[in-house]
Formats: C-alpha cells, sequence, structure tokens
C-alpha cells in the first residue's frame, strides 16, 4: 500500500507527464474522449475536479450534461453528445455520458433484454466511429464497495439532495444495481475503447491511478491515423457487382407546362398541409438533395420551400467547411445542424459528400469513406428512431443534358458565376461519380430512408417528382408513430 | 400603377442585381441583418419567401425564432439573437426579432413608458453596436390598411390558427395596436438604421419595392470599414485623467502558510453552497480574470472551482479565435459561451481583451475600442438584467514579481512553455497597459459590476481575496432579486 508520502511524489511527476501528454496531443492534432463511469458515490465528481486540477485548462473541456433541455430532446439523443465533442488537440471529460442514462434505466429494470442490447449496440458503434476518426476514447470506471458509496454519499449533503430520483435503486438493492452495471460495462468492453477498473475505495490513490492509466493510454494509444490517403490500397468501388440503376432512370420523362403548373399547385397546396401537421404533430422532415453539377437541386428545393411557412423549415448548404468543422468528425456538421422537433431541415448537399466527392478525388482515405456507409446508415437509423422523417434525392441527368447547361450557364451573364473550373473537371470523370453514386445507393437505401433518383433531364417533371415524393413520406410517416 | 408585365420586367433585372449584390457582399466580408417589421397579416413571411427564391441560398439564412426554448429562456434576451448573427459576408433576413416582443407587448399595453424607452434605448445601443462593428442592419416596415390585413389573415386558416394569443388585440383595437406599432417604429428610427416603410397591400409590388429597397441599401450604403487601424489618429488614452488606483493596491500583502490553509477552507466551504443555492436559485455567477502574464490567474481559478461540483461550473479560456468567431462581432464568442441559469461561467481572459491586448498593440482600431467601454458596460448590465452575478478580477501584480516569475518558468524544466516572447514583449510595454488597465478600470467600474483590483504579489493573499469577493457577491446578489 502507498504511503501519502509516496503519492505525492507520484502525482508530482503525474501532473507534468500528464500536462507533456497534452501538448504533445495538440500538436498531433489528436482528440481524446475519456468517460467517467461508476456508481452513484464512486466518486466521479471528485476525480473530475482532480483532472481538471492537473491538466491544462486551455485544453480540456468538462461535460456535465445534467439539466437536459428541450433543444436536447427535440433531437436524436446522441445530439447532446455531438454538442461536447472535442476538436482536435483536446480532450473532453464526460461525467455524464451516453452510458448515464443506461446504466440508470437498466438498474431500474426498465430495460428488456433486446433494448438493452440494441443500446450497447449503438454505444458500440458510436465509440467505434470516434476512434476510426482518429479520437481516443479513454472509459474509466470507479470500484468502489457499498459501504464506501453510501458513506461518500451520506458525507456530501448538498450533492445528496440533488441526486436523481432514479439513483435511489441503489440504496434499495445494491447488488441487483451492480449487476446491472456490470451487464454494461461487458457489453461495451471493446478493444478500440476498453474499459479501464480503478479501484477508488481510497480518494488519493482512486485520483492517481485514474490520473496514470490515463497517461498510460495517452502516450501509448494511437487511433488509425485519421484521414491519411493510402493512394496504394486505392479501391475503385465495387462496379463489376453493381446493378446499374441509374441506366433505369426514366430520363425522357416530360410534363407539359400546363400539367405542370397543374400537378405543382396540387402538390405545393400538400405540402403546406402537411408542413403544419408535421409541426403540430412535432416530427421533423429531413430531406437530401444530392445530384449532378446543374441537376437543379436549388430550384427544386426553392418549389419545395415554397409553400412551406419560413418558421418550419431551414436550409443547409453544404459550403466548404469552416476550421471547426473541420476539428471534429466529418458527422459533426450535420448533427450541429439539425432542426428541432417539428421543423424540417432541408440539406443542398449532405454527409453524402463523403462517399462521393471526397471518395472520388480521394480527399479521404478508402478506408475511411468505406465504413462510411455503415457511419450513415447508422446515423440516419438515429433520425429515425427520433421519429424523424427521412427522404433522399438523387437528381439524375443526362452527360448530354448537363452539357447544354453547362453552355447555357456560360452563355447567360448572370448565370456564369454557376459555373467554374470545378464543374468541368468533375464532369470529365463522370465515370467515376457514377461507380461512386452506383455504391451509395446499394448502400445506403434502407427500408426507412430509401433514395428516390429523380427523373432530371426535364425539370418540371423533376420537381414535381421530388414534390410529389415528400408529400407520400409525410403522409406515410405522419401517420405512423 | 405598375402593371403586371412591368412587374415581371422590373422583378427579371431585380434578381439579377440582387446576386450580384451579394456576390459583392461576400467578396468584401460585409455582413447584413434585414429586420422584416409590421402588424400580422402584413405580408412578412410571404416576402421572406419571396427573398428566399431570389436571393443565393448559400449566403443567405432566415431566422424564425417562433418556438422559444428553455436555453434561450436560461440567457439574456438577445442571446437568440446573437446565435443568429450572420458572419461577414452573409445576410440574415429576422422574420421574428429583437422588435417581436416589444411589438406584441406594447400592443397589449403591457410596457409602462419607461419600460418602453428602456427597450427602444436597448433597441437602438444593440443596432448601433453591429453598425459600427459594420453590419449593415435593413430594416422594413410592411404597411397594409386593417381591412387587408385582416382579408389575408382569413385567407390562410392554417398559419392563422397558429397565430400567438397576444395577436388577438390587432383586431380588437387595431387602430391603438398600430399607434402601438408606431411609437415603436417611430423610436427606432435611427439613422445608422433607419426604417424603410413598404406599401404592402399589394403582395407583388411589396416585394418588388421591398426588393428594390434592400438593393439600394446594400449598393449604396457602407458601413464604417471594420476595424481598419489608422495609426494617425492613435489616441494614447486618457492618462492624465487616472487617478492610479492600481497605486494604491497593498501588493505587500502576505499571508501566513496556516493563516491562508484556514481561510482559504472556510471561503471554498462556504462557495461550495452558495453555488448550489445559485444552482436552485436558478441564478447565474459571470466571473472575469484578467491580470497580468504570470499573475496567477489559471492557479486562482483552479482554488475558485476546487469546490464546486463539476456540474455546476465552466471556465472559457479566451484562446485565439476560430474562423466562426473571427467572422463575427467580437462579443458573439462570449455569448456563445455564456452558461445556462444557475451555472457559472468563469472566464480566463475575455472581451476586455478588447481595449488591453487589442488597444495596446493597435489589433483594434481606436474608435473601435474606444467604443468598447460602453458596448461592454451594455453588454454586462444585460447579464444583470438577466440575473446574473458579474465579478471583474483585476490580478494586480508589480514588474519585479512578473520578473522573478518568468524567470522562475525559465528555468523550471515542467514550466518552461508557459512563457513565450509575446510575455517579454508584453512585459517591454507594461506602462501602455497599465494605461489601458486604468481606463479599463474607470470606465466599466459600474455600481452593478464593480472591477476588484487584487493584491497579486502573494499567490495566497490574493487567491483568499478572489474567494472571499466571489462569496460576498454571491451572497449578496443571492439575497436580491
Amino acid at each position: 500500500m502507498p504511503t501519502s508520502s509516496n503519492l505525492k511524489t507520484r502525482e508530482k511527476s503525474l501532473r507534468r507527464d500528464l500536462l507533456q501528454a497534452q501538448f504533445d496531443l495538440a500538436q498531433r492534432e489528436q482528440s481524446v474522449v475519456v468517460v467517467i463511469g461508476g456508481l452513484p458515490g464512486a466518486g466521479k465528481s471528485e476525480l473530475v475536479h482532480r483532472l481538471n486540477e492537473w491538466l491544462d485548462p486551455r485544453f480540456l473541456a468538462t461535460c456535465a450534461l445534467w439539466m437536459h433541455s428541450d433543444e436536447e430532446e427535440d433531437r436524436p439523443y446522441f445530439w447532446r453528445f455531438w454538442r461536447h465533442m472535442p476538436p482536435h488537440g483536446r480532450i473532453t471529460l464526460f461525467l455524464d455520458s451516453w452510458y448515464t442514462r443506461t446504466l440508470y434505466e437498466n438498474a431500474a429494470d426498465k430495460l428488456d433484454p433486446l433494448a438493452l442490447q440494441t443500446r450497447l449496440a449503438q454505444i458500440n458503434a458510436f465509440e467505434r466511429m470516434l476512434y476510426d476518426d482518429g479520437t481516443l476514447v479513454v472509459k474509466l470506471w470507479l470500484e468502489v464497495d457499498r459501504m464506501t458509496a453510501q458513506q461518500r454519499l451520506a458525507e456530501d449533503a448538498l450533492r445528496l439532495a440533488h441526486l436523481p430520483a432514479s439513483a435511489e435503486r441503489w440504496s434499495q438493492d445494491y447488488e441487483a444495481a451492480t449487476n446491472a452495471a456490470n451487464a454494461i460495462v461487458a457489453g461495451t468492453d471493446a478493444a478500440q475503447a476498453a474499459w479501464q477498473r480503478i479501484p477508488a475505495q481510497d480518494a488519493d490513490k482512486r485520483d492517481i491511478i485514474a490520473g496514470e492509466t490515463l497517461l498510460t493510454l495517452l502516450t501509448t494509444q494511437t487511433p488509425p491515423v485519421r484521414a491519411a490517403v493510402n493512394h496504394n490500397s486505392w479501391f475503385a468501388g465495387s462496379e463489376e457487382l453493381q446493378n446499374n440503376v441509374l441506366a433505369d432512370v426514366p430520363l425522357d420523362a416530360q410534363l407539359s407546362k400546363s400539367d405542370y403548373a397543374t400537378l405543382l399547385e396540387a402538390e405545393q397546396h400538400k405540402l403546406q398541409a402537411l408542413a403544419w401537421r408535421a409541426h403540430d404533430e412535432r416530427r421533423s422532415l429531413i430531406a437530401v438533395f444530392e445530384g449532378w453539377d446543374a441537376a437543379g437541386k436549388g430550384s427544386a428545393i426553392r418549389r419545395v420551400t415554397a409553400p412551406m411557412d419560413p418558421r418550419l423549415y431551414r436550409v443547409v448548404q453544404s459550403a466548404a467547411p469552416s476550421d471547426e468543422e473541420q476539428a471534429h468528425h466529418y458527422l459533426w456538421r450535420y448533427w450541429r445542424n439539425l432542426e428541432r422537433s417539428g421543423r424540417a431541415t432541408l440539406f443542398d448537399r449532405s454527409w453524402y459528400g463523403r462517399v462521393l466527392v471526397e471518395r472520388v478525388e480521394q480527399f479521404a482515405a478508402p478506408q475511411a469513406w468505406q465504413r462510411a456507409y455503415d457511419e450513415i446508415n447508422q446515423f440516419e437509423q438515429q433520425l429515425q428512431d427520433h421519429g424523424c422523417i427521412v427522404v433522399k434525392f438523387w437528381l439524375h441527368i443526362s452527360p448530354a443534358e448537363q452539357l447544354r447547361r453547362f453552355q447555357d450557364r456560360q452563355n447567360t451573364p448572370h448565370k456564369q458565376h454557376k459555373i467554374t473550373d470545378d464543374d468541368w473537371r468533375n464532369r470529365a470523370r463522370w465515370a467515376d461519380y457514377e461507380s461512386a453514386v452506383l455504391d451509395m445507393v446499394e448502400l445506403t437505401s434502407t427500408a426507412a430512408a430509401p433514395w428516390t433518383l429523380v427523373a432530371g433531364n426535364d425539370k418540371r417533371y423533376a420537381r414535381v417528382q421530388i414534390l410529389q415524393t415528400l408529400c407520400a413520406a409525410l403522409e406515410q410517416g405522419l401517420s405512423t408513430q
């Protein structure tokens, strides 16, 4: 057993080494997520304090998600954690984390085995995704015996008075609660995000051991290098296997001016009422618009928003990411732009950039875009689980039609800004993009969020097809759940 | 009266010119705030729609603050608008704005003359501040007669069903409500943010006239160039007038190790309870820590946070601003970091950088830092009006003590990262900084948020002084309101 002066010596060198490790992290732009777990009374807050004392506050944040807000409840559960993800080079301590809810609910016997398994799978997928993106995931589980936990809680009357009601279970049936917690720890002890069990009977030893464990992981664990491009392992996609669904898009389809006027008005009228209904039922529409350059995404979106009250929607443009966005996972900028329940978010280009332009232009490493299909499916699953209605459009046009539109843009003064060298470069790689589109459609068309391939050569036809699809999806979505 | 084909022609050239004006804005990094005002039924939403159709969505956002969230209610009123301020080069249309609340409340006779005057003064100061920072403030007031307004409302049953209850006043006593609105328009018709009255009887004409008015302002109005430095007009501060309060700080004051231990523990114990009490009463502490390099801000902050539950506070470091922060008013990054009611936000350096380092190093133009004193006082007034308890510390040390600490840092391996060339450069300009500090203390020591000058040569004394000041301010603040 270490003596108190022994601990003092260890603390001194630990603090120095932790600071050095933080500078190294900042240098190599490594982000770190630290989850502090344990039963009530294990000393989680005290450890967070100590780490805040020891670490350099310039590279550190603490997330204590104690008061939930309606803005959080209005988005999928993980939104509240995405908000607090550390940018590159920083550490965030999660005093309350994606484990908190499941720990309490499982201890209170509120989760059946299937629900628990689903939760654990979500957590594992989330941590896997962080790890794959180069974030180190450190999870500390503080272990105390019942007596110590209860004594420690009793000593802090103020804290005790502010514990959630659900914590009572631990005083009623400590063994059952402990078993419930252990099941969660065991079920989330993955190689890339292993639980570190910290003996927490003695407060000083607990902090030293936790700090030393953190230090070891900071200095020895290296998640995969983020987005490093390995041109040798370049993988051209699964062309051979592809069923060319794009070839089946009826690009000849047309609408006459008068049919268009009639249909457009009818669908817009429907959409206006559906948008209000979605608001009243607090359901969100998430609409993704992807397509070839000059396919007409912008003008189609304007036909969609025209009948909607401006209070009920927002259009999100995927422009160049800001430096804050670049310092996070590629999905972070889309999570941060999700609207609250009852409102529509229309994405003019989206997270699918990862498997389209970033794949084709080799901005993302093959392993990065290849795993993105799963990450995207999981993201959209979370949207649906929250009650969002997810609709995805690929606006398809023929190469000849694109050329016609490019030339029209070049020849029309007020459209010239819409055509750039990039557009011509992308056009030259039509086959590569087509291959990426086919993979995307195949790998991310889920039952609940299928892709709609829009016949875009005739803009009138395309707009009506989009409005009809949106109205049908809203009608169907609003009548369920 | 324009014919319909006349309007079509005007619309065509208007759209082209608006797009061009937007590119020019983006080029010169000019931000624009457009407030859409008018009584219910005037056609505000319709105009917002039309502008969304006409303008390039890449440089445009619409703010419809219709559903208020608890996160918004937990901060000063203007926080909800700061969230939506356009970055440089962008336009934000405010369908609901800082006028909405006052319009409704004044129409419902809920504001006495003094309260109304205060509101209008706040609005004028806010818009003045935006304008001074280089943001163009365009305010369109849509004018319709009673019949047209009511008819238009009646035509849109869905909208009508979603109007706030307070809108009923307009149907009960339209003339009184109109007079109440006119008083607000008249009281906020400032030169740098003039109201443009738009005849809105006819929907098509309304949109064309509003668009043309916007275009004219975008192309002819130029707010002061943002933060341009004019070295010729450099103003050295008000040295002659200064009462050198820094000279009166008792830098010799000391505490023995044992007195320190006793006092520290007593004050930390008090602070622990006060932090919980502030949480329970939903009052926020805003603590600002400024001081000389090596004055001990970081270690003092750690003594403050040590007794507080980690769920109850956040420390905000003023590191280099991100590009998102740089594209906004300098106060934006502090507004975005304010914690919710019941939690403490501790700023390790703060908005006072504007009148300290940015003044001395000439990063801000003289007119920019000179007007900042007023802007800061108004900001802190808003915090206090919301119920925040604002405490500000200047950690003072002598030049000799600073030298001693710099040398200590250079000679101690694990402290070397804390001393940079900047520190030595700043030290060489001690007199300039002192002058800036004296102006700051003189011009921003308000009754409700006075500066506390901390005697920092003895770290023990300084920490106890800070804790005592914080506890006293919390005790006094929590017993009022």
